[in-house]
């Protein structure tokens, strides 16, 4: 099938919004806490989370702009902090109802039964039962002038993650973590590793195999 | 386990890559194909394309700054024009091996085996064998202070891929596609639906099942 950009701009809203969401491949699935000023905890599940640089250590998100309210984008110019948390199996049902719209005076944690912690007096809340947690403050928010969104930069400022995660050469062990990937809109899978491939030189290419 | 930055920071290069590019979740596999202003093609794998709006369709994707030689960069900049090329299971093999350290007038496609093809006149290099290809313009590129990234943000101009794919709502069909999925500099993963939810309207939540 060939579908140039006018085909899919005449196209319905959802339909396009489907298969725009899903043409990217396979995406990360996040829940970025948060606290109100006023101590509302707010919750809400992001596909857009994506590495900027490992010294220091930086991530970035894309939000869409505050001309509706954002309560994570609000929340996070407020504060300065928010929280980045793995989905995994157990609780992407409820993950992806954060993308419902609550209303600012009701916590998504609340709501639907997710369970939030506090790590290290940090003032962002934790998803309890997240496989990889991590702490982050805000560094630079850069706006996209094409269509008004957002990408939001934060430093890593603590993780935490299940000790028997951590592999010997650094990296995280998926296998271990159960988390889960992203497709689209609403789409949610499992993954199983096929391969891990060293470090490419181009003196060790041995050609098709 | 708890890491704080600081613990991460002592840590030696390559493990501190290992970690910090495997901490934010599965990550798309793409294949990025340019052409030089020279005429030579290259391809490079990317794991941080991400999807920025669907009304113009744009597309971003962080690339480092050209303090070395980048050839996806630079052609970029010379020519305006690129294609995003999903990873399948069938090319990842090849894919992770356009990391090394090619020349500037080798063409992966070449040195590596991957069959190219051109659609419709552009002037960039498609992957034949992704199971999905878009054709892309540049639109924006977006200096990113904190640590020298880039982010290149692309309009869709048109894209292919196999009709069983395409869903009754507009958005594809991943377990048609054999896309794989990656976690950090290295693995490759498929990956299985778990489910598909409903669009998240607050009046039709029914709490925890």
């Amino acid at each position: 099938m060939h579908l140039s950009w006018n085909d899919i701009a005449a196209w319905d809203r959802i339909r396009r919004l489907q298969l725009i969401n899903s043409i990217t491949g396979y995406k990360p699935a996040n829940l970025i806490g948060t606290r109100s000023s006023a101590g509302i905890d707010n919750l809400a599940i992001f596909s857009s989370v994506v590495h900027l640089g490992s010294n220091p250590a930086l991530l970035g998100m894309i939000t869409r702009p505050d001309t509706v309210p954002r309560h994570t984008l609000s929340n996070i110019r407020d504060t300065g902090y928010y929280t980045i948390n793995h989905v995994s199996h157990d609780i992407m049902r409820e993950a992806h109802w954060t993308s419902a719209d609550w209303a600012a005076d009701q916590s998504e944690f609340e709501v639907l039964g997710i369970a939030s912690e506090e790590l290290d007096l940090f003032s962002a809340p934790f998803v309890r039962d997240a496989p990889v947690r991590m702490a982050m403050s805000l560094v630079e928010e850069l706006p996209i002038k094409a269509n008004g969104t957002i990408l939001l930069i934060g430093k890593l400022e603590f993780v935490r993650f299940p000790d028997a995660a951590l592999d010997a050469d650094g990296s995280l062990n998926y296998e271990q973590l159960q988390s889960v990937a992203i497709s689209g809109l609403d789409s949610y899978h499992s993954a199983t590793r096929l391969s891990k491939f060293p470090y490419a030189r181009t003196q060790n290419w041995k050609g098709l195999q």
